[in-house]
């Protein structure tokens, strides 16, 4: 008998949007501190599962996330989480938006809140992590934080505004993944990737037409740069429909049959 | 008679891909400390025009470049240049690889040479430019930067490895902007972005079918995030043609006509 640690890995540190998302998974969490390591966690068994963030509704595509599906580690996609964001500035206690010079967060965090740092002046620094950014400032009052509130919590701060992202509608999607797979549940969606043969044009709405008439919709298209020059994509595209469903098998084949390169990346049931 | 500056604004500090890429444009170069600086510059009539960074063939698009062209500024394409991009590590004079611990470099330089940081076991960490990372490791034999030659020239320190990057391919799309126009060269490019009706399935199909049954080449399609949730996309196509071509008039007629967000951004000659 093998035995498997029932432990979750999420991309760390804590008190990360990561951290909450996988929260929701359950206890045994585990913090890696890249997105590869918490896919490699799992394909070396340390870990059964594991959580990473794919897409923002603003910021657009985690490329680390889809890169590494795509071309690096053989994992499905065994289910998603979205969760809102809502960035906090974190100071000090005491402190005042007019002493701080300077502020610290995760790059995303702060392409999410550049009207606000524009407007009161203060110099955009990046951190590895919004949690790291927030562990950066302790004791510094010229000195915040971007982050969400679990993080300020961590380390003593205080949320001086709270929403501070440049608009709303901001939420993350994580994708679970894991060496298994997922039975149909009658409310699921597929994710796949697939390369088009760039000396056939019309290649891709081709593909798409094989999605129209079967009246399938989809959910998400992206396309993401294939590395082998520009001009040259890998798209990822989500649909409603599970694999293991006859009109889905047709479809799936259909398009492998005219793509150089297909994956499917899992089948799970929609948030 | 008003008077314009013949002044072009890029992407600085100098020393950068950037400033590499605005040097084939002109000699009286303005370096702004972020894009949306370089498209104020121009907006304001500060500079005749700008250079900024569009897409890379490894990272993809820059999106700060895309949004603030679909969202905030009303400026054409006048223009691209693709220069390859080759990271080096760059070192106080002297210092050798095992005395490295950190690593400091842009985002983008980071993601782009994750294989050669991971095997040598060094701490990466984010600058705003490539040149900015190059300053901080100054005097220090612990901390290496991530950049191109001209950075390492710039502050007297040494390239130890070059091209480190991880995979070749490795080019940067710049676009040229103005308030301006360019004429017909008989070998052009024409940008535009389009936001598809959310309800209406099979939207993107049809707007591919109208290059398709016109016969013309796409060059490039990019997904971005609409900012209206998760799902909903802006898409940015390049193809070939210039907006005063006939056939190209009646095609961006068509798609406007069936989409709700509808945006030239220029035709230029093909680099």
């Amino acid at each position: 008998m093998i035995i498997i640690s029932e432990l979750i890995s999420f991309l760390g540190p804590k008190g990360t949007f990561s951290h909450e998302a996988a929260t929701l998974l359950g206890e045994d969490l585990i913090p890696y501190c890249t997105i590869p390591a918490v896919m490699e966690s799992i394909v070396n068994d340390q870990c059964i599962k594991g959580i990473v963030p794919i897409e923002n509704s603003i910021e657009g595509p985690v490329g680390i996330t889809l890169d590494s599906l795509a071309h690096k580690y053989d994992l499905n996609i065994i289910g998603e989480v979205i969760i809102p964001i809502n960035q906090n500035l974190i100071v000090n206690p005491g402190c005042k938006l007019e002493d701080i010079d300077d502020v610290y967060s995760h790059s995303q965090a702060i392409a999410q809140c550049q009207e606000f740092i524009r407007s009161n002046n203060i110099q955009p620094h990046y951190a590895v992590s919004t949690a790291r950014a927030a562990k950066s400032i302790i004791g510094d009052n010229s000195k915040a934080a971007i982050g969400n509130a679990k993080s300020a919590e961590l380390y003593g701060l205080e949320i001086l505004e709270a929403n501070i992202q440049d608009v709303d509608n901001n939420e993350t999607r994580f994708v679970v993944l894991s060496k298994g797979n997922t039975d149909p549940t009658g409310n699921d969606k597929t994710s796949i990737i697939f390369s088009i043969y760039e000396d056939r044009p019309g290649s891709l709405y081709h593909i798409l037409g094989i999605f129209e008439k079967n009246k399938i919709n989809m959910t998400k298209i992206e396309s993401r740069p294939s590395k082998q020059g520009l001009g040259k994509y890998l798209f990822f595209i989500d649909f409603y429909g599970h694999c293991e469903d006859e009109i889905i098998k047709d479809i799936l084949k259909e398009i492998e049959d005219n793509t150089y390169f297909f994956k499917v990346l899992g089948s799970y049931p929609e948030f």
